[in-house]
């Protein structure tokens, strides 16, 4: 059954992997699915044909035969639910890989794309400036806790799971703020992710669409 | 076996149900499982032995056996995997029912989070009433979006599921902002959640613990 992907046309990072289709294509690479994609505008993403797709507008969405998913979260689980290499196969373990999907995304995540908020979006707000310490201090806690639980360990709960995946590309979106670099067992986790052969390919894939036009 | 979760000893909500716990005894009560509680401080909170079961000193977690989970989009995942009553029996049908839980917690909830935020933790800072109207604006951007998607359905995608206990439960911490009334049609689609005997059994049992003393 062909699998079907939407990205950006034009990602707005200007191709550092940010964008969550990243996540998605890296999740696909790990399970060996071949799957093709289809580029979408801004303005395309509004339009009704996309948001019968995913109701709020966004990336990625994921097709398979009758299935459609939208939530790059739920489409991860859907991949390791179904194909191996995502999650353990013990019970428990499995339920616990998931648990950190959870933890990367509704309690790692919000912080971070917080500082998106207060650099970007409100970047021209007179606030800002003054916020910023508020909202750097929010994410070092989250870090400082995730650092302890991590200890020495390669990976948050045994094997490589769909719960690192989500981490990891969870904690990528700090590197460009150089907080990432203060953690180092965190930042050493991250470059673990990267490193996967899955990553590279994933990463290598949405560069190809995102990253500079050759001279 | 025996399941064990832990809450407030004390919510900061007096009793309002929007502590995270509330969502997770809804979830047990569609399923008809007996449970029990173990009520925690906002020391005890930060201490070691619950460091060990959550890693960022949080509440709910769960204990069945030998399994420890916390974040409670995956506790809720978790018993609706292993019991009836909270995803369809159809693989693309749970799949999707899984998407709404995901969209509630990493698209829905982080503005209506903001809320708090801007109003309560930051309400102190000077910027807090001239920021108020960009949180607000953009939790009313999501809820057209999903007044859209819910049109005149009563629940989400078919039956009653884990993604609408999770949306209803993220829509009712706007309920207190006046912003939810707002909305009709999701007002309407929250008072179907809390009209549920489960939510009601739920609701309860949090009040018996947070809500003012018997005179």
């Amino acid at each position: 059954m062909t699998i079907t992907i939407t990205a950006f046309n034009r990602s707005p990072d200007g191709g550092k992997g940010l964008a969550r289709d990243t996540r998605v294509r890296w999740a696909l690479e790990e399970t060996g699915l071949v799957y093709q994609t289809r580029l979408l505008s801004f303005e395309a993403m509004k339009e009704p044909a996309h948001l019968a797709l995913h109701p709020f507008g966004q990336i990625p969405t994921y097709e398979e035969g009758d299935l459609v998913l939208f939530e790059s979260g739920a489409i991860i689980l859907h991949l390791a639910q179904h194909h191996p290499g995502l999650l353990p196969v013990d019970a428990n373990a499995r339920a616990r890989g998931t648990a950190w999907m959870f933890a990367a995304l509704n309690t790692v995540e919000p912080p971070i794309l917080d500082l998106t908020c207060v650099k970007i979006i409100e970047g021209d707000k007179p606030w800002a400036q003054d916020r910023l310490p508020l909202v750097v201090a929010r994410i070092r806690h989250r870090l400082d806790q995730l650092t302890m639980r991590l200890g020495d360990a390669e990976w948050l709960d045994g094997a490589f799971s769909a719960g690192d995946l989500t981490m990891v590309s969870v904690l990528l979106r700090l590197r460009p703020s150089g907080i990432l670099a203060q953690f180092p067992a965190l930042d050493a986790y991250v470059s673990r992710g990267e490193a996967r052969p899955a990553y590279q390919r994933a990463f290598a894939a949405q560069w190809a669409i995102n990253g500079p036009p050759s001279p």
